[in-house]
């Protein structure tokens, strides 16, 4: 384990946070620390430069009579600030409790090296992996996978593979494995609104024009009925029932109860769309969220203005089979058809992704599911996620196969945020993963 | 005329702005300067310290069978900011084509100085006043008056009269004498709506907890029904409602019909209580505006998360006979029924003013009227100003009296804005109408 970890520790060292162009160089050093280990692993490697940050893409010899699995990662990190917050230097990796902590330990460094890891213990002990292996890792995750989608078109018959594992989401609860078989999509948008043509006084002009900030509060408030159920015309037609034995199981799965949300966001009372429970909610019902909103005057005291204008900032999380152009459309009308009169409405309709779904009960999220079990010791559980990955749904429609997610972030890991941190006993199981998942696969 | 418009410069020279602590000195240099005109005219002159900057009294020889008449006006101004976007230096004044810019011009330097040459012309004229004057000059209101009702309370009896005029309100076009004979009152609160412990990722937590954001927008939405009327059970109750003559008379009234409106805000269609005209919305209906909203993410691009708090600000214009603390109360229940489960609401109560009627065909209103039309040649109008002047309904409490309006701004004189102007036939105006005024008091 300590050679593992000292392999861990100098793939964390790399400050390789790929949005800040300062960091460049570093992001380059740790796919060129990736290239050294993957060669010297014999596997075959290739380093592809694309407008920011290299794709790294290692295999096997591959063999005809084997199946090809390729397993996902990235190495980019997201950025530091506030770094004041962190009990150790982020990029000065150390073990407390249990943990190694440090930026990336989780996302996507420690997860994606548990993978290499566990192909170089196979090939140390066997020689030869069960499969045909192709590792793709990319060093642009973290702002958004610009290169992947022309990367995959370009090298489609390369790439081609049976099944795809990635690493890259969470774990349910401490020692409950968790396979994850779907994910929301995504639609957003950004609307403007102006009214007069220029801020009013309040008093001399209130009563007789529209006011934009009373607008942008009354389409957002159309947006839901009083319950908490969407109420954009035709929103729900395409989403998919939630089947008998996902409900059946999640109301067991630990860590998503209700009682669990309100402990983790601090809120105090759930609230969603009635009939459902909070993860049916968030893991298979779509949503209608206002993440920013603005007009007028919000410093100390109090200004008596009519603002000119208005905006809000939507995003909308899709479940299967809804369709992100369709919806963003359905939106548009919407927003339209309650805009009132005196108020010109813009809509900047902003990025898209699809919603992914795949067969947990397939051959290989079979494979997966008896990986997980022989990895930790129980029978994983199956959920969805309510985040978007819009890479899993690019790789199924590129390459015309199915991901299973294998996710091994606990939610106290603190992705993206100060004190990253990722339990030594899942970097381990991680390993001890890999190598199932592997036998499983073939 | 050219004495008096080197008077009104010299007034004008003065930065007198009540706000800016660097420009104390100059507010008491124009104190100072209006003790000297006052005290050249043979009146009597007291400077009257406060906290901030001195309240001026002037008064002619009272006799026991005259009717006394208190003339209010300010000699504070605006700051000049942003004064790159002055066509003119704010601070010395100048002619073109027929206006006079700079700062205070109109609010109120040019009106109050119209009162107090009309004073000197009768002086020098007739030696004598048809009535018992009392100036009553401040310089805070600007900042909210706030030594103006200890000052009354404590002078109540030397400051007792028959009648107030004030010249520090609008004429409704060019040329149109317009008497005003009530004002709006007003009732502000801000709310602060908290959920979750911290902003949420909205794909991960999306859908099971409720958004401060929406749920701010859904109280804003809350406020008004479809058509503009406002929905706060018994908001309505004690309004007053609008006599035939003055419905007559709005409808008639140059400056103040829709198109006046939709000109002057540059809205695209006026927006309203069902059933009234934009005047009577303006003048003699309550609002309920949101002056500023806020939470979550307004910058550039998009950030998909689900804030922890929200925040609004409203003000309600209150017409007679509303009381502003029954209102103030009112709202506050209609805020927290509507505040859905999972938010907790915080509201604040800010600032209250009366709203202000008097009858406008009293004795001492027809007197204002006819001095109108002497002055300017044809009857006035009469009109309620949408906006709120509280110390008129102080003044009405503590002395007892009552205030006509008897207002010389003209839409486009950008009072408290950059190029601040006064016409000049409005000042000669202004001080026909105080010798007419007087006389007719009398």
């Amino acid at each position: 384990m300590t050679k593992q970890l000292d392999d861990l520790f100098a793939f964390l060292r790399f400050p390789s946070i790929s949005t800040d162009s300062n960091h460049g160089a570093d992001v380059r050093d740790c796919a060129d620390w990736l290239v050294q280990k993957l060669s010297g692993m014999g596997l075959d490697v290739e380093l592809h430069e694309t407008a920011r940050h290299p794709i790294v893409i290692a295999r096997n010899e591959h063999q005809a009579d084997k199946k090809t699995c390729l397993i996902y990662g990235h190495y980019d990190v997201q950025p530091v600030d506030p770094v004041e917050l962190w009990d150790s230097p982020p990029f000065e990796p150390e073990i407390r409790d249990g943990r190694i902590w440090g930026r990336g330990s989780t996302d996507n460094k420690g997860q994606m090296l548990a993978h290499i890891l566990g192909v170089e213990e196979t090939l140390q002990e066997e020689g030869e992996l069960p499969v045909n292996l192709i590792f793709l890792f990319e060093g642009e995750e973290e702002i958004g996978s610009p290169s992947l989608v022309p990367f995959l078109k370009k090298h489609q018959q390369e790439l081609a593979c049976d099944v795809i594992a990635v690493s890259d989401t969470g774990m349910v609860a401490k020692g409950v494995p968790t396979m994850g078989y779907g994910l929301r999509g995504i639609t957003c948008c950004e609307v403007t609104l102006k009214g007069p043509a220029g801020d009013l006084h309040s008093g001399v002009y209130g009563g007789a024009v529209a006011n934009p900030a009373t607008a942008v509060a009354r389409l957002v408030a159309s947006l839901h009925d009083a319950d908490g159920k969407i109420a954009i015309e035709g929103f729900y037609d395409d989403v998919r029932p939630l089947e008998d034995w996902e409900r059946a199981m999640w109301a067991r799965v630990p860590g998503a109860s209700d009682d669990d949300i309100l402990a983790i966001t601090g809120s105090t009372a759930t609230f969603g769309e009635p009939g459902y429970s909070s993860a049916e909610r968030l893991w298979a019902r779509p949503t209608a969220e206002v993440n920013g909103i603005g007009a007028g005057y919000q410093g100390e005291g109090s200004k008596t203005v009519i603002p000119a204008e208005a905006m809000a900032k939507f995003s909308f999380r899709l479940v299967p089979d809804q369709d992100p152009e369709d919806i963003s459309a359905k939106v548009k009308t919407h927003l339209e058809k309650h805009c009132p009169e005196g108020i010109t409405l813009e809509v900047e309709v902003g990025h898209h992704g699809k919603p992914y779904i795949c067969d947990p009960h397939s051959e290989n999220g079979k494979a997966g599911q008896v990986a997980l079990e022989q990895a930790f010791g129980i029978a994983p559980v199956l959920i969805r996620e309510g985040g978007s990955i819009p890479i899993i749904q690019d790789m199924k429609e590129i390459l015309g196969v199915e991901s299973i997610m294998l996710g091994l972030a606990l939610p106290d890991c603190q992705i993206h945020a100060p004190n990253e941190n990722f339990y030594v006993e899942n970097f381990e199981g991680g390993i001890r993963l890999n190598r199932a998942l592997l036998k499983q696969l073939a």
